[in-house]
């Protein structure tokens, strides 16, 4: 009989905000897979570390950070490959995602590769959002409020209408595009309703104004904004 | 010294889905507060109910389920004063959310009334839109898409407009809404990329696709949806 498959959201950083489901399925793993930066760390493999069994096998898929989509996807081929083996030879394995899987995770490209065949369960985590938001002390959304998730990498005329139609908003993947984004922003006079949290959960957490955030933020970057059209006092 | 307030996200309702530090702060609570149905249940309580030290004290706050805003918020005006009694006491009170507080959690009301005055710290949470679309199978948004997270209570023309306009969207708060929210998918011939979720991590969970959901939804359920422009393989 084949095995299953697990992706398990580990949160987006700090171990202690690993669901219970998660902590026990990584103490109890046979085999674990994640990402890795080629040729270097694993972000994700860092935040189960003291969890990951001694005696596991490891499958790293080493994932290049380049803009065309080609290099990371026939990464993920690998990855799905050697995931697949371990399957077909019975074995479970529990596979690690950096926050929440099905929210712009990597673990996507392998529930496409491997969904149909094998079966597959996703363990949800704490998302970057609502971790950024706790540490900012800026409450998401509330009542009849909207919620718009934004991939900094839009392009600027439809990052500003997006902007420029939303309530409350999220920007992901801030990283360089930084300048951009807090243009924008400025334009639309929102900047006094923006924070920026950067590594939230991890030793060079940074939360502040947008105003005075740094130039050049690193890829665990994200700003938040809330126009406030619904107070709920 | 002034006790600390813990706003500690409890995920969508699988008590197995709360985080390792809302598990070890509630473990060793001596306060815990949070809102009931008026004169019935607690769903926050009953997630936690295993966790809750047998000593400790409680603070219910009775909040009635009326569309008007005024007897809710009475309620947690009541709450946010009993709790505040027990901070300037020098305790510390630990606030039981229904998934993540800051995420049209009412943990926001309490945040209103007392972060001014004393020291808060949000732990936050898994959502019910991660947990529902985990359960459904169903990536939410990759790569540059957007995710547009919509009140299912929004007017008609206002729901339409924001549903045709997005890529990926989450409709929260389904309930009595069922029949205009459907429409409205319907009508923009997304039916067949829509799923519906209902209660999920609980034992009467339903998840189907929502062409074949029931006509009456509870409060607990969400649909989401995704054009799938951008494809992820
Ligand atoms: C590929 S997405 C992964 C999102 C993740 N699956 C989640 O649920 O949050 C990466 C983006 O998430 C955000 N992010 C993830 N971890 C973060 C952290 N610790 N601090 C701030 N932002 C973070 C950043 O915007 C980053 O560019
Ligand atoms: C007041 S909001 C609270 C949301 C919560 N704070 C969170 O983070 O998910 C209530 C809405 O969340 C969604 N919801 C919460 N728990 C759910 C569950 N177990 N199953 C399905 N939907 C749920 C429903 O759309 C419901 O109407």
């Amino acid at each position: 009989m084949a095995g299953k498959l697990w992706g398990v959201g580990l949160g987006p950083g700090d171990p202690d905000l690993l669901t219970l489901r998660a902590a026990r399925l990584i103490g109890g793993a046979d085999v674990v897979a994640y990402p890795a930066l080629a040729g270097g760390d694993s972000f994700a493999r860092s935040i189960a570390a003291d969890l990951i069994p001694a005696g596991a096998r490891e499958i790293v898929m080493d994932v290049p950070m380049t803009v065309e989509r080609g290099p990371a996807q026939a990464a993920y081929d690998t990855g799905a490959a050697e995931i697949a083996a371990a399957l077909e030879a019975g074995q479970d394995v529990v596979c690690l995602c950096e926050g929440d899987p099905f929210f712009y995770g990597s673990f996507m490209y392998l529930f496409a590769r491997l969904s149909d065949r094998f079966e597959v369960e996703v363990v949800p985590g704490v998302t970057s959002v609502s971790a950024c938001a706790a540490r900012a002390g800026m409450p998401l959304v509330a009542r009849n409020e909207r919620l718009t998730v934004l991939p900094g990498p839009l392009p600027e005329p439809e990052l500003r209408e997006r902007v420029a139609g939303a309530e409350a908003v999220a920007i992901m993947k801030v990283g360089r595009h930084m300048a951009k984004i807090r243009g924008v922003i400025d334009d639309l006079g929102l900047l006094d309703r923006s924070v920026y949290v950067q590594r939230v959960g991890l030793p060079d957490e940074v939360v502040c104004k947008l105003a005075q955030a740094p130039d050049t933020a690193p890829y665990f970057s994200m700003i938040l904004m809330n126009k406030g059209n619904d107070p709920w006092l």
